[in-house]
Formats: C-alpha cells, structure tokens, sequence
C-alpha cells in the first residue's frame, strides 16, 4: 500500500459535535490532529500547542508570509490558519492527519491536495441541530438564531464534500468517519504502486 | 439517507479467500448473499438454495431468454448466473446485496448498476497467494500453476475495480470490506434527497 497518509477534513455544522467527534477519532483509532495558529487570546482552560499555537499578530503575519499555513482565515478580527509543516511531516511519515475546519478553508485545502478527504458532519434534522443548540443551556435564543442562519448558509455547501456523515449516536458516527478513512485508504487510485507489484510478481511466478 | 440497497460485488484471486471473507459479511454485518444459478451437478455437501439453485440446462436457457439473470456465463461447459428477481427485491427493501463473483462478470454489473461498489480481494503478495494454493494441501502442482497463471490474468483487471481490499488478517479484511460498504454508503450522490431536505428544513426555520 501507499506509504503517504491521508489529509482528513472534517467541518460541519455548528453544534453538531465536531470537536468530540474529532477527539474520538483520534483517541480511538490514533490519527493525528493538526492544531490551529491563532491570534486570538487564550480562553480560561485553554493551552497553548494542545488547542491552539496561540501568535502575535506579527508573528503570524510572518508565517503568511513565509507560507507557514496551508489555509489561513479571518473571523472576528483574529487570524486562525493551519500550520503547513504539521501537516506535510505527518503525512510524509504516512500518518494520516484529521484537520477540524470550516467550509471555505476546506475547499481551499482540496485544491491544493486533491487526495484529501472531505467529510461533513451534520445532525439527523435542522429540528434536532436546533434542539442540541438550545440543550447546550449557555447560549441565549438570539445566539442560537444566529447559529442557525448560518447553518443555512453552510448547507449550501454540503454537496461539495465528498462524504456525509450523520452524528446521531456518537459512537456511531465515530465508526462511520472511521469507515470512510479507511475506504479513502483502499481506493484503486491510492493502490497504482501495489497493484504493479502485484501484476508484475504474478507475471514472473 | 436513499432507501435504495447498495449492490455490493466481490472479486479477487483464486485462493485469496473470498468465500470465507462473504460468509463472515453475512455473518456480521446481516447483508443479504446472492445465490448463483447453475447447470453443474451438485457437489458432495452441496444443498440446492444455499450454494447453488441448481439448474437443468433447459431451465437456465429459459431463464436467459426471460431475462432472469443481471449476468450470465460459461465455465467448463457449465452455465452460471446471478438471478435477477432476489438482487432487485432486496436492493428495493433497502438490504445491501453482496455478489461473489468473477472479474468479467464484475465488470457487466457495474455497467447495468453504476451504483453497484465493486471490491478485490487480494493476498498481500504473489508469494503468499501461492503459498495458501500450496498449503491447501488438496490440489497437485499442475493445478497450483494453472491457478496462478489465471490470477496473472485477472490481475490485469484489478484497475477497473474502485476498491482493492488486502485479506492479510481475516478479521481485519472483513472490517475493511465494510468500511468500504459502510463509505459507499456516506458518499454524497447516495444522499441527495437527505441533503435537499436538510437545506430547505433549514431555510424554514
């Protein structure tokens, strides 16, 4: 088999469970995560290179720059990318490696490694994502509201995934994200190298 | 998620253990097996319905004529063939339908049935898939060499599957398998309706 790993992308909508799904995944099955560059300050609880490499702005300008980033985004005036180097080390060692991001960083990522796998992650219903997003109790109904328009606008985007996978029972899903890595892996398209040997000590027997 | 079954079609090396790998599918994961049609006389053990329908000629032609058959071919002046009525039953009841069967006729189902997933099945090398002809102990040189001859020309077919599955580790084979099924499953064409009915519930809302 092909020797590189795999460049896994999950996104999804918010509140559908993408950040427990993601630490499954890796707990469960030992994919390595990318952790994102931001210039945001830590929240309470939050540690730096565990859940984010936490920048100056300078710094991170620097690494644009440098094309430290294989994607990079603004949201609410802090920057947020993902580290390039991370990402091809890991791959070059065959791992494959799991990178939690939104929609628009996603297809960026596919044009620039069309091998990638892209996964979206959504909950059973518009109903039940609703449900989940007032259950979490922290969130005031206007927060909610705005969560959800942009969930509207993010299903525009569903159909350029290659694959969807519905969190309704977490184990599940954690299984069927796994399920789907698994057959990027067995792919004819990422066996050519094994195929050929195969072809060619079947010919010489 | 599409209620339509997936046609599910397996193939690989003689030797490679196919059969074992299908039983374990059925036994595991509940899919549903198709059985062959077939003018050849029962083996010792054999029972009609399980591992064959076993046929007169005459039927069989008749079945042909009446188009009960999504393929159909000749070994050793024996006919064989895949009843039409069972796989359209189970794929409309939603049930995944597993076919064993050879690289010929792999290639005529995926013409009628673009959906269907084909899968080969492989040893991890040349060696090793001699090695298990050999260690069956049952079967003289001549037909180990013959064996392999025809698994150096079917290997020129493997590139026209769309998954290639190593039975290194049965257990681990199976697991792979249904990664495969279980992906083909979460594939973004197969859930059209899911996702247009998920967009327009979170225009609504």
């Amino acid at each position: 088999m092909d020797k590189k790993g795999l460049l896994i992308v999950i996104s999804g909508f918010s509140g559908v469970g993408k950040g427990t799904v993601v630490k499954r995944l890796v707990q469960d099955y030992g994919y390595s995560l990318s952790v994102s560059a931001t210039t945001r300050a830590p929240r309470e609880g939050e540690i730096d290179g565990r859940d984010y490499y936490f920048k100056s702005k300078a710094d991170f300008m620097n690494l644009i720059d440098y094309n430290g980033f294989i994607e990079w985004a603004i949201y609410v005036e802090n920057y947020y990318g993902t580290p390039r180097a991370f990402v091809e080390r890991e791959l070059a060692a065959g791992h494959n490696v799991i990178l939690e991001i939104e929609v628009q960083g996603a297809l960026n990522i596919k044009n620039q490694y069309p091998d990638a796998v892209l996964i979206f992650l959504t909950a059973p219903s518009a109903s039940e994502l609703k449900e989940r997003l007032v259950g979490r109790g922290t969130e005031d109904p206007a927060v909610v509201d705005k969560r959800m328009k942009r969930a509207a606008e993010e299903s525009a985007d569903m159909d350029q995934y290659e694959y969807i996978v519905v969190n309704d029972d977490l184990d599940q899903c954690v299984k069927d994200v796994n399920s789907v890595i698994v057959a990027k892996g067995c792919m004819i398209e990422k066996n050519m190298e094994f195929m050929n040997q195969m072809k060619a000590e079947l010919q010489a027997l």
